[in-house]
């Protein structure tokens, strides 16, 4: 019976069960360890307080940067490739970031189109994108949106957007996980992987 | 590559990853979803300042209430069983209050004694426990702080400081859960069960 708990409890469970992966028992176990220790309450309070007033999106990338400072990504002169990397969401850039394969600029969509979601072109960074790349200049933009259905449909409708652009348009290569066994492999992976095979070069 | 992340996000990343059930891939995400939607990130700050400004600790029984209001467990006057709840943390008394079976009072200890994880007898209520039951009038006392190893230990210990205590000392019945197939309910708990047998009444 959670009506027991006082109103500005109940009204704190209710916001952390709108976080993703947090349900109503995850929620209950966080407050009675906020409450345990109210030296991390204090602190989650001010470590939110410093985040609402702070951080905002870059409105070039739309990776998360602090007011007033120039974004890390958008302004290293140190990342010269002509490339731009479209990625879902900035979870994905520090990704690709801890691989240190990728020494171009980046793109955050913010999302994937999903009708069904309602998720429209509006509610991503695409018009955006569209400017930037005719305003910066690029050879080659890579869609690394992921594989998911409504991942691969964002990615084609972007690529007949982007018909006439003058750059290469290209995907990160599907196929077996470095690391993984053949045979755990899933069958689509395993035949993405067979019709996408490279030369042996030694 | 975290250090992108400007300082005021790397805290409060580091200060979700403190809470119950939260690692570095889900505190990402939740940051993520904070910053999609501001919205959220304003209610979670406000929702969290209004319990740093006005819940504390019933000073009887240990539950959650708001400044300046009597606790509702402790000042309910239909609460008239002359019976103690002796219980773990305030997800517990949520738990029985659900189940509408139990009209005394409680007292939550917060936490059992754990000497290995360094919870001793002055990490928890139990100066306030001993108070009480001189100060206030029950018949009885249960202990029900579940079925772990450290549980079951502060239980005995409990039952051994209460030894001149005038009332009743009970637990809570382990036993088979309601709606279990025999089955699956484990050895231990089978046995108990069994040592436990209870007439058939009809």
């Amino acid at each position: 019976m959670e009506v027991l708990l006082p109103p500005s409890l109940q009204s704190l469970l209710k916001t952390l069960e709108r976080l993703p992966g947090i349900g109503p028992r995850s929620a209950l176990r966080i407050v009675q360890a906020l409450l345990r220790r109210s030296d991390l309450l204090l602190q989650l309070h001010q470590a939110i307080g410093a985040v609402v007033e702070s951080i905002y999106s870059c409105p070039v990338c739309g990776f998360w940067v602090e007011k007033e400072k120039p974004c890390q990504l958008c302004e290293d002169p140190r990342r010269t490739d002509p490339v731009l990397c479209i990625v879902k969401e900035v979870a994905d850039v520090l990704a690709i970031e801890r691989s240190q394969a990728f020494n171009g600029r980046y793109h955050i969509l913010g999302g994937v189109l999903d009708p069904l979601a309602g998720v429209g072109e509006k509610d991503l960074r695409l018009a955006e994108l569209w400017q930037r790349l005719q305003r910066e200049n690029y050879e080659e933009v890579i869609i690394a949106l992921g594989t998911s259905p409504e991942a691969e449909t964002t990615a084609y409708y972007m690529a007949r957007r982007l018909a006439d652009w003058h750059g290469r348009l290209t995907r990160f290569a599907s196929g077996i996980p470095v690391g993984s066994e053949l045979s755990y492999v899933d069958p689509l992976t395993l035949s993405r992987s067979l019709r996408e095979r490279q030369l042996l070069s030694l």
